[in-house]
C-alpha cells in the first residue's frame, strides 16, 4: 500500500521546508529564492517579463484522469509559454498552491516532481511560492519571469497588413486528447469499463504534457527573425487570431489546407466525426506559438520545417476570414467560425 | 436596488479588460502591462524583489464581514509588506482571481476599486493578471514585485547575537479586531442582533484595512541603517522572530513591557479577559517590520518613535526566551511562549 503522510504533520513551514529543500539554482540572476519574504533577481541590463496563470481543480484540470506529476509539469510549462510568446527566455517561477485535506504529502511530491521536472527541461528556477489548506479541490498559481534583449520583446497590437502568419507545430491535438479521456471517463462511470487509449498516446500527451516552443524562440535569435507580433495558442487558433487582428488594428486571411495536422490525431478526429479544422480553430491547449513576420523573413521560415505560414494579415476593412479546401470564405469568430460568405 | 450585471454577459476577455481599462502607469520601469502574454519591466542597474501569496474565502477571510474593497486593498498590501520586509521599495503587482457565480460585475468593481486605492496608496503599477470562475468562493493570488539597490536587500539569515530586536508600529491589534468581528458574526448568527463595533473602528480597522510600513523602509533609506535581518509580522511576532533566530543560527531575548500597544486595543483586550501580550505573540496579521540592527545604529533607531527596541539576539545556545513584566524568564514557541522556567 502506498505510504500517506498527513500534510499536517509536517505544518506550513515543514512543508515548504519539504517541498522546496533541493532546488539548485540554474541562473546567475538568481540572487535569493524560496525562504525569505521575497526572492531577488538581478536583471542588469536586460528587461523582465512576467506572465501568471490561475488553474482550478474542475474548471482548468479533471484530477481523474490528470496525475499529479503531469498537472505539475503543465502548470510550469503554459506560463513558460506566455514568457515565449514575448519572445523572452524564462528564468523563474514562483507556485503558489491550495489543496483540501484529501491530499496527502505524497501527493504534493508527485506534483512537485512534475514541477521541478518542467524546471530542468526548461532551465528555471523555482525562487518563491506560497501553500494554503483550501476549502474545496486543487488550486494552482504560477508566476514566471523571463528575460529579453532592451526592447527585443514582442507585442500582440504589432502586426501589419501583408505581414505572413505562422504557427508552430500542429494544431487541434489537445483538443482531441481532451475529447479521448472525457469520452472514456463518461464509459468508466456508466458501465466501469476500463479506459481504453491504445495508440492514442499522441494526443493525450499533447493535452497532459504539453511542451512550450523554446525551440522557436531559439531559432528566431540564431536566424535573425524578430516577429512583428506574437501570442501562443491557448484558446484556439481563432481566438488567438483575432487576439492579435483586434490589438493591431488588421484583418487576415487564413487558409485552412495549410494548416497543420498531426497524422494519427487527424485519423482520430475522423473516428470521431470531427472536423480537424474545427478543434484546431476552436480546441485551445496546444501551447503553439503563432505569429506574423515582415514578407522578406519569408526564405527564413520556410527553411524550418516545425513552423507552417499558414496566411497572412490584411488591412482592417477587409475583415478576418478562412480560405476553406473548396475555395469557400467564412467570417471567423472567436468560436471558430461563421456562415459562409460566398 | 444595486444593479447586477452577470459576469458571464462581457466574458473573460471582456471582464480583463473592463477591469483594467483605467490603469496608467506610475513606474518609468514599467514598460507593457496588462493584454498581452506577458508584461515588461526594465529593471537595468537594480535587484528585483518578490513575492506572492494565495488567499481562500473561508480559509484566508470571510466575506461575511470583509467587504470586498478592503479585501482588494489588503490582498495588495499585504504583499507590498512582504517586499518592504526584503528592504525593498515594490514597484508593480499581478493579479490573479477565481470567484464563483455568486459574484457579479459590480463586486468584482468593488473588488477592484480596493486593488487600485492600493496601487495609488503604494505607488504599483498592476501590470497582469489572469480571471477564471471557481468551483467555490472567491480566491486572490497576488505576485508582488520590487526593486532594491545592488545588494542591499535584507535577508532573514543575518541576525547576529547582540543585535537590537525591533518592531514598527504597534502588535496585537489586528487579531483583536478579528476577535470581535468573529463575536459579533457568532451572536448576529444566534440572535439577529446588529454588530456592536462602537469605539472599535480601531481594532477592526488594523484587521480589515491593513497598511504596509513604507514610512520605515525610507527611514532606513534617509538615515542610512541596513537592517541585519528583517520579516513582516504576519504569523504573531513569536513564530517570526522564531524564524529570524533559526535562519540566523541565533537566540533572543525579548521584554515583554517593551512590546508596542494601542490603549484602545490594549483595553478592549482586558475587557475580553484576553492577555495583549499573547496577542501580540500569537496573533498574527500585524503586517508591521521586524528586523535587527546592530548596536550601534541604536541612536538612529531611538529617535524614530514608529520603533520600538523590544529585546536582543543572542548565542544560540542560550535560547529564545520572553522575560516577564514580573521578571518570569519563559521559552518563546511558535504559538506564543512556554511554561516558566525561573
Amino acid at each position: 500500500m502506498e505510504s500517506r503522510t498527513e500534510i499536517s504533520s509536517l505544518g506550513e513551514f515543514g512543508l515548504i521546508e519539504h517541498l522546496t529543500k533541493n532546488i539548485e539554482f540554474k541562473n546567475a540572476s538568481t540572487l535569493l529564492g524560496v525562504g525569505d519574504d521575497g526572492a531577488v533577481i538581478d536583471h542588469f541590463g536586460r528587461q523582465t517579463v512576467f506572465s501568471t496563470d490561475l488553474l482550478i481543480e474542475g474548471i482548468h484540470f479533471d484530477l481523474s484522469y490528470t496525475p499529479l506529476k503531469h498537472l505539475g509539469y503543465k502548470s510550469i510549462v503554459v506560463n513558460l509559454s506566455d514568457i515565449y510568446a514575448m519572445n523572452a527566455v524564462p528564468t523563474q517561477i514562483l507556485l503558489n498552491i491550495g489543496f483540501s485535506n484529501r491530499f496527502s504529502v505524497e501527493s504534493l511530491d508527485e506534483f512537485y516532481a512534475g514541477v521541478y521536472a518542467a524546471c530542468n527541461e526548461y532551465n528555471v528556477d523555482l525562487v518563491g511560492g506560497d501553500t494554503s489548506s483550501s476549502q474545496k479541490g486543487f488550486i494552482v498559481s504560477v508566476t514566471a519571469i523571463g528575460e529579453v534583449a532592451p526592447d527585443s520583446f514582442v507585442k500582440r497590437n504589432t502586426a501589419k497588413p501583408n505581414d505572413l502568419i505562422c504557427v508552430s507545430g500542429e494544431l487541434g491535438s489537445a483538443f482531441l486528447g481532451l475529447t479521448l479521456l472525457e469520452r472514456e471517463k463518461r464509459i468508466f462511470e456508466e458501465t466501469g469499463a476500463q479506459p481504453d487509449l491504445e495508440g492514442q498516446a499522441h494526443i493525450v500527451g499533447r493535452l497532459l504534457k504539453p511542451e512550450a516552443r523554446k525551440d522557436i524562440i531559439e531559432y528566431f535569435s540564431e536566424s535573425g527573425i524578430i516577429p512583428t507580433s506574437m501570442i501562443d495558442v491557448s484558446d484556439g487558433l481563432s481566438s488567438d487570431i483575432l487576439h492579435i487582428c483586434k490589438q493591431s488594428k488588421t484583418g487576415c486571411v487564413l487558409y485552412e489546407d495549410k494548416f497543420p495536422f498531426n497524422d494519427e490525431a487527424k485519423e482520430f478526429a475522423y473516428k470521431l466525426q470531427l472536423d480537424p479544422t474545427a478543434c484546431a480553430l476552436s480546441g485551445g491547449e496546444d501551447y503553439e506559438l503563432l505569429f506574423t513576420v515582415a514578407q522578406n523573413d519569408f526564405e527564413k521560415i520556410k527553411s524550418n520545417p516545425a513552423i507552417s505560414i499558414i496566411g497572412y494579415m490584411t488591412d482592417e476593412a477587409e475583415g478576418k476570414h478562412l480560405i476553406t479546401r473548396g475555395g469557400n470564405k467564412h467570417e471567423l469568430i472567436a468560436q471558430g467560425w461563421n456562415h459562409a460568405i460566398k
